[in-house]
């Protein structure tokens, strides 16, 4: 979308798209290959990043209620055995511990997978009351699912996310809550600070998360037209609670079992980000979520340019810009240009001594092709607005694309078809089961069942009035 | 030092302090052993505490130019086996990945006892020219340590902790920003925030970290008398840059070895805030960190004075005090506020019926014994104030503490019996290695050096001239 000399820097977004990705993660510094096969190295700038995804996301998890807590990252192998289904879903991608302390262990500890089985033992013993209830608990951590065809931010042997795990007295409030983490966490943010826009709706039976009688996804339209799971939330009905016991005594003394939910969310967010936003010139960050919203170049290193670069910096700075200087000498202009639009810094301003003899400044949007030139003395009001601008403009383009390469069909090989370069819209009427396994013969899968309107469903009840979303997926 | 009604609910704080303490962890509901023998389940109370600290160490490190990043968990055993110094360091405590992915391993992997092998070989390969120094890394994340005698938060399998890796073009430069790290992040941090008077000074040559050429530390003495080592700073001179060939080309072309520093600092500092403020009623949490710093509580349950309190709540947020309100019906009044001296809160507002008709508020200081009151309007100009002298008697009263308790001595035998009860101080020379030797007999160790002004040494020659303060410690 830029023209820029980044070009040939990359490999081609349109043709590579898999290569591209890899280049942007190496070129803009986000992240390394770690040592052990699988695992990674997330760079400073690519961290900057997730620690802004975190601290948004747990504001917005604290606002519902929950509080954060700590558990152990080894598990007693004998835990996972506790509930059948969960073992089946994640044994072969276990990491297990069998010597410590110089000596072999008489019971072997795992990675955690997830930390699901302790809060359901630790649920069990902290819920005694009604008046313990809804119990709202959410970790962030690292997990370990040992990979064998890794990808940086999208599949890694570890990762970092945020697991949400709550128990409630009656089946309604758990719904309830679900939803609201849903909508309220993921979709918003997902939305609003990552304008990544995001298609909201519930798994089909089929896709649903084990032990789960609801899950709830936000899927996002990569570059390639491909799916990703950006989020999930699950209702877990009783099954969870009676595996764990997790049971509490109401007003009237009765005891009865709990009703949980768990949700999540990772750094897969990253890969997210990368794939949604990039182009041909690098990565793109929503202003919202940039470490650094304007990058102010230096063109020359004499003091006069530097002192003024320097200045607009201070002055971004005192109306809420996160703002950096770029005065150094060496690279020359044109590769630092290149560095900047391939980080994705949402405003290159540029300030050299002839924009100076003006009283100027170039103004690049990385979301644009053209350059603008404002008065230095603009600058400080019109940034801010700048920025807005550049993030609805994101979100918009995604739009753009979410829409013009989803399209309804009326059969199962026109949706496969369809989603050989983006999604395709099916009654599950039409689909069905039998449709699922179809697909899936060509990895097509159903990404999630929406009500007519785009709605995300309530109950299950209504499946043959959905529509699926079918697509590719990473 | 409180007159309350939880004396009987703890252990004595005086007479049996490792029983007292496992009392705090438990009553105040900060943390839980784990399933696995030696780790940890950080609460909802305790971790909020954390999260405090670490936005607020967090924010100091970024203050000095650090930048973020991961790195995974898991290591290649050979990797260890890089520095020497460094295995037979931790050897005994690693815990070996054997098998993941349904397989034996054809390399085990070892969880990071710490990343500073994983820094090591990326410093080298990031590190290429001088304008990439200093190179500025920290890491938030868990690491494990086999442990056979674990403690909750002081000595535990796995632990939350940073550690902060860096590189330098010349010695002057690492010594100057390992000092500005213990001094600006740590000592101002334990001191201002935390309200813990420490200690500053660097270790003796038998105390220094493996493979440092300085170490420095913050020392605490805790409630018992002990000393409590909170966090640690070291110069490795060139060693470290020399094992993973940290090299840097200077102005001149010329292949030079970078100076490196290291330093850390973990969820121990959960146990030192524990030990050093607590008293017989409990935790008490200076304001500063504390989640919550007023807890306003509704003597009756009735709608006025729920609502009454319930607006005192909003006022003090207004002004920017962190208030909770307490309107739960059961348990009793007098149940409620042994809770809340349990779990240390700085403030607690009682309101009541009578209060009310009096519009006013009863105020008691969980660092005083009695109870004041106040006009209800009053409250919010009144409550920053009270908050603020909170946290300065906190740091004054462990400081008379460190004082009371930190006698001069001129012989060994003097050291060891005033180390019974407390620090002593002795001047190196008179002590020596052959006096550690002594002292270590009967399990007291120097905490740190210091100069005759209680100063930190800057250098290692001036060893005659230091003094050491000797203690038991944890």
């Amino acid at each position: 979308m830029t023209t820029s000399g980044a070009a040939g820097v990359l490999a081609s977004w349109r043709d590579d798209f898999p290569r591209w990705y890899q280049d942007v993660l190496e070129k803009a510094q986000l992240a390394d290959n770690g040592p052990v096969r699988g695992t990674m190295v997330i760079r400073p700038y690519a961290y900057a990043i997730w620690e802004r995804m975190q601290a948004d996301v747990d504001a917005r998890i604290k606002a519902t209620g929950a509080e954060n807590v700590y558990l152990p990252l080894f598990i007693p192998q004998s835990y996972l055995e506790r509930e059948a289904e969960h073992v089946e879903g994640f044994s072969p991608e276990l990491a297990v511990v069998t010597h410590a302390g110089g000596k072999e262990l008489t019971e072997p500890v795992v990675v955690r997978p997830t930390s699901e089985t302790v809060f359901g033992e630790l649920m069990s013993k902290w819920v005694q009351s009604h008046r313990d209830l809804p119990m709202l608990l959410n970790q962030w951590s690292n997990v370990v699912r040992w990979e064998l065809r890794p990808r940086l931010f999208l599949r890694t042997t570890e990762f970092l996310w945020q697991e949400g795990h709550t128990a409630h007295a009656t089946a309604e409030d758990a719904a309830e809550y679900a939803r609201r983490i849903h909508l309220e966490v993921y979709r918003d943010f997902l939305q609003n600070t990552l304008a990544i826009p995001v298609l909201v709706g519930v798994k089909s039976p089929r896709e649903r998360f084990a032990g789960a009688v609801n899950t709830m996804t936000c899927e996002g339209m990569m570059g390639d037209g491909k799916a990703l799971q950006l989020a999930t939330s699950h209702e877990l009905g009783q099954n969870f609670a009676r595996a764990f016991d997790i049971t509490y005594t109401d007003a009237a003394g009765t005891e009865r079992i709990c009703w949980t939910t768990s949700w999540g969310a990772s750094t897969r967010m990253m890969g997210g980000l990368i794939m949604s936003h990039g182009d041909q010139a690098g990565l793109r960050v929503p202003p919202r979520i940039a470490p650094i919203q304007v990058v102010v170049i230096a063109v020359k290193d004499d003091e006069r340019t530097v002192g003024a670069a320097s200045a607009v910096v201070d002055e971004l700075a005192e109306v809420g810009v996160r703002a950096r200087l770029d005065a150094r000498s060496t690279p020359g202009f044109g590769r630092r240009v290149v560095d900047w639009e391939l980080k994705g810094v949402p405003v290159r301003i540029e300030v050299g001594p002839r924009d100076l003899d003006a009283q100027q400044a170039t103004i690049a949007r990385r979301d644009q092709p053209s350059k603008t030139v404002l008065p230095l003395d603009a600058l400080r009001t019109a940034v801010p607005g700048i920025l807005d601008a550049i993030q609805d403009e994101l979100l918009e383009q995604g739009r753009r694309r979410l829409n013009a390469n989803t399209v309804d069909v009326a059969s199962i090989a026109d949706a496969a078809a369809a989603a050989a370069t983006g999604f395709a819209r099916i009654p599950y009427a039409t689909l069905g089961e039998h449709g699922e396994d179809q697909l899936a013969a060509s990895a097509v899968t159903v990404r999630c069942l929406q009500t007519a309107d785009g709605g995300v469903p309530v109950r299950d009840d209504e499946l043959a009035e959905l529509f699926a979303i079918v697509a590719r997926s990473y």
